[in-house]
């Protein structure tokens, strides 16, 4: 059987790509966790061309995973400005994972350049598997199981 | 200042994505963590074309996240299996936040396709913020700031 060939796949991880898994996606949503609210904001920071940054917002907004705002300024003409929603928002937790493995496996030689911190306390932190009481798993300590949405009965 | 735009992008997000960014990757990497090694058994459960499989399967090689073994079944010619590295068995945090991200925000309807458990305990693990200490933190009590290997002082 096959969970990918379908036109809706019941994987998460495949749904996801759906949504964020095109060239750009991610980075303008990371772009958005650091401030980015314009077009031309994102256009630079990317260097991407304008038809492929008009493009990737419109399906992140249709996603819901950003919104578009309209704003004016003193003698300018009404735009849009793109927000990221909740769902946007929980997006942090993929790019965090991205950050854990490419500071790792991916080094740039410069250290990290994302800290997580506790916003409270200063305290770092970092991602990892935790129990519904709050203890930490070590990864290798985690085995990965079909769930009820899997379309096959064990691997 | 662009931190993108340059061949070689500081952000561990962009750095990843190099590497794993493109379409099918993190998939193969998924079907991998699954029980896949073979080129059929990816291709079949993919439902990609034999040139852009064995593209990805070569950048995944490249990259350290993917490694080439061989095997001969009785009365065949030698064949190449394809094995996570630790790098690539790293990336599970990764399709964890993607598996945590769709599932609240892009239901299949069927539930979970994958669990995560704690392997000696059974018990039911999931993907969060924790400190060195171990305390874990909600994801909305959490900052994020530029690093030493950020190229912009600030947001």
């Amino acid at each position: 059987m096959n969970q990918n060939s379908s036109a809706e796949p019941r994987c998460s991880v495949a749904r996801s790509l759906q949504v964020v898994g095109e060239k750009w996606s991610l980075l303008i949503v990371r772009d958005a966790v650091w401030g980015s609210t314009r077009f031309s904001e994102f256009k630079e920071a990317l260097g991407v061309s304008s038809d492929v940054l008009t493009d990737r917002l419109a399906t992140l907004v249709d996603a819901g995973i950003m919104e578009r705002r309209t704003y004016r300024e003193e003698g300018s003409r009404e735009r849009t400005s793109y927000h990221l929603t909740e769902a946007g928002e929980a997006l942090r937790v993929v790019l965090a994972a991205f950050n854990t493995w490419g500071d790792a496996y991916r080094p740039s030689g410069f250290g990290p350049a994302t800290l997580y911190r506790e916003a409270a306390t200063g305290e770092e932190v970092s991602l990892g598997f935790v129990t519904a009481g709050g203890r930490p798993v070590a990864r290798e300590r985690v085995e990965v199981l079909r769930g009820p949405g899997s379309l096959l009965a064990s691997a």
